[in-house]
């Protein structure tokens, strides 16, 4: 698919190596019984190193979101490894020092073959169940083999995006081509636990643009503000949600800030999309807008409380236009509004005008897999809008089962 | 079923007409397309008429609470006609004057019956659909029905307990014989949008104890924010939560303040376990409980967050012990916590100890229909339960088809 954004075209087809000066792969290590991809390596082969991140806002935070924080701290970043099959949170000391030798044995691997690298230029990502050690001897075993495949010439920007899923059932990837000639490209991964301050989640990001860490960090985390963290398909948030960016200079090209903001958000709301129509059981991707807010904040949190509410979820899986819900559920978010003149509508068409049921507001068409809810609070001019699924039996099937 | 309270004997065969100086029974007039009992009255005989009474905190209150919050305001009540078959809410002027028109209705019929009463002395309750206006002209007529029944001498606590049924399955109530020759009996219904700041829920309690309006409030309040407040089925709150409490005082005892507190503490309690075994789609009945908490409203919040946690309520529902999901869901809540020695037990049985999983945890069984959480934050001494059920295959399915 390619489609046109205000900053270049969207290709799906191209994601972490379409930008020159990167790397990528991702085999198949043991982690997962199975025998499903499992590892990826994403490895900047510079000239610039510059990197930045946002991570998980739980209080839990796995080891590798641990480790990855420290490694950051330092705006430089060399090699992301990644895994899948297991998330490497609560695990303890043991644990932490499972993704610290995990980095190590990369930095190892890196520097003989030639680049020389240290543990604190590796980012590590773990995505799985939470509360198992790493099967360590096959982690470590997969980093030298993967190191080597990566060695030998392959861009498998593919490979890495297969690599990190879990439950999903497609990989997610997308390349922006600037016109300016430089290029930025994500790889995602996440399916449940999409939630409030990042989805549970994995994306990393690249781009061969000039860029220091601070412009970095002030692009990913404007586009974050505005895409992971308006992406809630369960309310509940991962202890190892991690989005990484790195800039290789590759292409010697110098965007200013707004094109270099422009094109971050625009690779990360692409990948949000993809994220919300892979989500756990999903039948219905659902949009929930809301305006005539006090406020953006005021808006967010309303419309999160909405995106959120279990019975306007399953009657959306019902293609039930039950708009009653709509408003109990906006009715208890701590913001302002009229509730003599607050609005909804679906699709375009208005079921609640002024407080009260519109007519034929029982008959509007919700059978699409696309439905759109605005709510107008009617006190404001601020607007925003969540990203969220309908709550179907599928979803209950696959979280009902999950470690079992 | 009969159990032993600390202030006396719990009988469920028993509601709201236990207590000296009540009358109450429920009819069908005709609301519900299905014929099954629609309407309820409780009339308060006297010789007091004290009256207390707590709504739901939703923004968006429907057109009965509404009227009942003016009628309250007075703290005094003569009766409650309660109406199941529709919410009456978000109708707009017409909606509030539908309610007006059944209070002033009741007012009449009582005061030709021979016992004057203002529409003033009239609350209102209403549950259903959202959205729609009552059948006025089948309310109008069974108030005349009703209080014609009432007043042949029926005193039908049991039809007025079915009488306001939705998807419940069950008419809940209960009565407590104090051993000081008083009485507190109460009904509830309520099955889905159970949640914060009340479940959606109604409520009558009633005593033929003396006391007044401010005693009656104190203890209703006191309840109130330990028991419906700390239901949360579905994080759902409805526009009709109303909990209300009536005083005869025709018992001619009047209680200590402490011990109308514990009586009316312990017919709510027992109502609200009522209400959790008979929420929608239940297959368990969760009791999460925090302790080692900073302070006890830090203890509350962290044991909604996971109550309302879709991992974890799907996980309780496949009976699997995924304690990650529960560590993932109180990690994000805003409380004080220590991530480093942090516990979760199981039914008694350890699964997190100091922040990683502990022996046996995967294997702990929870095949049962009633899970016990306990979660230790490490932090401090204050403690507080929440109870929820599972999210099952069964929610989803009542949910996604109410309205059509």
């Amino acid at each position: 698919m390619t489609s046109q954004a205000a900053t270049g075209n969207l290709v799906r087809t191209q994601g972490v190596t379409a930008p020159a000066g990167f790397r990528a792969t991702g085999i198949s290590a043991g982690i997962k019984a199975s025998g499903a991809l499992d590892l990826a390596l994403v490895f900047n082969e510079g000239p610039d190193y510059g990197a930045a991140a946002v991570f998980t806002r739980n209080q839990i935070k796995a080891a590798p979101v641990q480790w990855s924080q420290q490694v950051l701290t330092t705006g430089r970043l060399r090699a992301v490894i990644l895994n899948s099959g297991g998330a490497n949170a609560c695990t303890g000391a043991l644990g932490f020092q499972d993704t610290h030798a995990t980095a190590e044995a990369v930095a190892a691997a890196l520097s003989d073959w030639g680049t020389e690298t240290g543990a604190i230029e590796v980012a590590v990502c773990s995505t799985g169940l939470i509360g198992d050690r790493l099967p360590m001897d096959k982690v470590l075993a997969g980093v030298t083999e993967i190191v080597h495949e990566m060695a030998g010439g392959l861009t498998g920007g593919e490979e890495a995006a297969r690599a990190i899923m879990t439950t999903d059932t497609v990989p997610k990837q997308v390349a922006l081509h600037h016109p300016g000639d430089w290029t930025v490209g994500g790889m995602a991964k996440g399916a449940g636990m999409l939630a409030p301050s990042l989805a549970t989640m994995l994306v990393v990001l690249t781009t061969d643009a000039v860029a220091d860490a601070q412009a970095l960090d002030t692009a990913l985390r404007r586009a974050a503000a505005r895409t992971f963290d308006r992406l809630d398909v369960d309310g509940s948030c991962s202890t190892n949600d991690t989005v990484l960016l790195l800039a290789s200079g590759a292409s010697e090209i110098t965007p200013s800030q707004a094109e270099l903001d422009e094109a971050v958000f625009a690779v990360c709301d692409d990948l949000c999309a993809q994220l919300q129509a892979d989500a756990e059981g999903v039948t219905k991707r659902v949009t929930i807008t809301v305006r005539g807010a006090a406020g953006e904040d005021d808006a967010v949190v309303a419309a999160r409380a909405v995106a959120r509410d279990s019975l306007v979820k399953t009657a959306l899986f019902g293609s039930d236009p039950n708009w009653g819900r709509v408003l109990a559920a906006v009715g208890i978010a701590p913001v302002k509004l009229d509730p003599q003149r607050i609005g909804v509508s679906f699709n375009g068409f208005p079921v609640c005008i002024d407080g009260a049921g519109a007519p034929g507001a029982r008959e509007v068409d919700l059978s699409g897999a696309d439905i759109e809810v605005v709510i107008d609070l009617a006190v404001g001019a601020d607007s925003a809008s969540i990203r969220t699924t309908d709550l179907s039996h599928g979803y209950v099937e696959e979280n009902s089962a999950y470690s079992s």
